[in-house]
């Protein structure tokens, strides 16, 4: 399982003129990071939000994708270096600034 | 795999004044759910804050909760009677006001 792992979850939050561009973001964008990142990347899990708490409300994230590490050391040693190349493919599918969380997973 | 499930994640946002215990939540909250939801709950993922995306950053979220179902429909009728159980239980753990994300897993 993924105990233990360092995941890292980029999340998009929706909002009044906000676009996001799904099939781009999962057919396009993940791919890339796929292939920059390359083994250190140890898992992916991409989501399309659906909603929130309330009944009929609008979800807080449009999408979100998870991508889990052995460490945060061996992240920010992947990540580092192709910043800005994955940085720039946001405005391919998106005009949100995501929200960058990094957990480590406890069980 | 997690394909094609529903996660409902309940984040716990950082702030000035928040307080979150973590060893109350993974310990005492975390099976109180496991316990009212039953086999209806496909599987749960634990994090804790560790960061945010700038270095030395203080985590978005302080704990997140993941649930994953096979539909929102069962999600919803496992969940909304134990609600009040569930919320009833936050106090004793935090004083937070938890933000919840329904997501489809696409990948």
């Amino acid at each position: 399982m993924k105990k233990g792992m360092i995941k890292v979850s980029v999340m998009y939050p929706n909002g009044e003129g906000k676009t996001f561009d799904m099939d781009y973001y999962i057919n396009k964008h993940i791919p890339l990071i796929e292939a920059l990142l390359g083994d250190v990347l140890k898992g992916t899990e991409i989501e399309k939000g659906l909603g929130g708490a309330a009944p009929k409300s609008i979800a807080p994230f449009a999408g979100v994708g998870n991508m889990y590490f052995n460490s945060v050391k061996e992240f920010g040693k992947a990540f580092g270096p192709n910043t800005e190349k994955i940085m720039g493919d946001l405005p391919n599918f998106t005009n949100i600034e995501p929200v960058v969380q990094i957990s480590e997973v406890l069980a």
